[in-house]
């Protein structure tokens, strides 16, 4: 993996009053923190499972990253993708060489090709993210966070499926008991929000958000280990995110998908009311249609 | 100073047969390689000189950087710049607290009135290129770059007035004499490659290059220490630039300003011709109008 750099901005500290560290996981091999748990699955398989090659449904990053790891390996792999997947992130699946299979954009059109796959070839399923060894890679980042800036009192990263918020949370956990980890969420895509104040897994969301990479539900293991080790889950407006995402790209100058701006979005909605503390927070991806920025439609 | 970071791209080392790596100096303070010199600058000046303030002339980014250093210290600054600046870069000086002084987008125009604004405040003039500490601030990114990457044989920078391309080349040789240093110049504003082949300074470039940062001419200065220290001076067209800082956008996922982009366009199109060599890019800054971008239009 990249050790990928942190960098901050006086005027995202002004307009949020918390003292903010970026941890730039679109700079990561593949443009986001997906890579970190793919390698560490598809490097965990034995050799007689690896040779049958790997498989994912994936809107579309950790779908690039699973075809990363399997490259690196010298494996196959397969992904399944909604059709409607930016195009950013279709090129980034097939520049490593994976098998695309399109589906239906929804949960269980995915869930029913990648098995059709998995029994057709003999390849194993690595889940985005109800899978131990991607839970634990993706919480690096949280380590290389903490490593580079040990005062931090808060990190916050978005939550989609719940495998990087569970991996920073126990991270960080592992690193300092009382380190604050916060989720983030579209309203649009609530559920795990909603999971979380209820003390119980909502249904999946059927959602457009523009957070094209936060449209999952959480899993058992995800929603268990958030409920463990995760201080709460605040939510954004749509409006927001493209704000946030709109700031990040002028005053950091780097290329963030929508995804990766709903921690700042939440920030400046105040929904997470950080003011006074000093927080890392997880810059998850990317992969942008740059023919479609959503500030200009 | 923030010391950037590197970064580079596998398929970007694909495109050009070079291993490159990318010095991001669009993440440097007000997102432009400037506040390295214009901080070197302001910090020189004695007591009494730095009172009266500092001006300048600038399309934009070394404006924003004067303002910057002169802020840092507590001392007025004063910048001339072009009515058709780049909304982003006129935002961005307007944010350090400098007085800004619109003219006619041409150089004359903008040096008769920064003299007009000299003589009415007593503000020294801190030139965007000739001056001796600008040009030594700006070497300093080739030092970070050098100590990171001890092995590069090549630097590739743009060049406009040749502030950067001077500090970089006497910088990098005196870390080693053996490296190669290149400049790289739209053909529409190709005055520098022109100068550097006949060995005269040419008149400054009339133009329209969307490379807005590298409009300039040279000065006597800066073309002594080119000649003295630089290999050669490519050139290449607007079309490449435009594909090269999609590009950096999309494999790099940073905001790369047009400007930034001419090194990367040069070695697409082999004007440049690095193949196999390994070099290091400055990337001279990130400030980018969002509602305009090139490749939209």
């Amino acid at each position: 993996m990249r050790r990928t750099p942190t960098i901050g901005s006086p005027e995202l500290d002004a307009a949020t009053g918390a003292a903010l560290v970026f941890k730039c996981e679109n700079l990561q091999v593949v443009g986001a923190f997906k890579a970190r748990g793919a390698c560490n699955a598809v490097l965990s398989l034995d050799a007689a499972q690896a040779a049958r090659g790997v498989a994912t449904h994936s809107s579309g990053n950790h779908g690039a990253a699973l075809a990363y790891a399997a490259q690196r390996r010298g494996v196959p792999s397969h992904v399944v993708m909604p059709e409607n997947s930016p195009r950013a992130k279709q090129d980034n699946v097939r520049r490593y060489g994976a098998t695309i299979h399109f589906c239906a954009p929804n949960v269980p059109a995915r869930e029913a090709l990648c098995a059709e796959v998995q029994a057709s070839t003999g390849a194993t399923l690595i889940h985005p993210f109800d899978n131990e060894d991607v839970i634990a890679g993706q919480g690096t980042a949280a380590l290389e966070l903490l490593e580079a800036h040990a005062d931090l009192d808060v990190v916050v990263t978005p939550v989609g499926g719940g495998g990087l918020l569970s991996g920073t949370a126990i991270a960080a956990h592992g690193v300092r008991a009382g380190i604050r980890v916060y989720g983030t969420e579209p309203a649009d895509a609530g559920d795990a929000a909603a999971g979380f104040h209820a003390g119980r897994i909502m249904p999946p969301p059927t959602t457009h958000t523009i957070a094209d990479g936060l449209r999952s539900g959480v899993s058992a293991r995800t929603f268990a280990a958030m409920r463990q080790h995760v201080s709460d889950i605040a939510t954004c407006s749509e409006a927001a995110i493209v704000e946030a995402m709109r700031l990040m790209w002028e005053r950091l100058r780097i290329v963030a998908e929508p995804s990766s701006a709903v921690p700042l979005a939440c920030l400046l909605e105040r929904t997470l009311d950080l003011r006074g503390a000093r927080a890392g927070v997880i810059v998850t991806g990317g992969n942008v249609d740059l023919d479609r920025l959503p500030w200009q439609q």
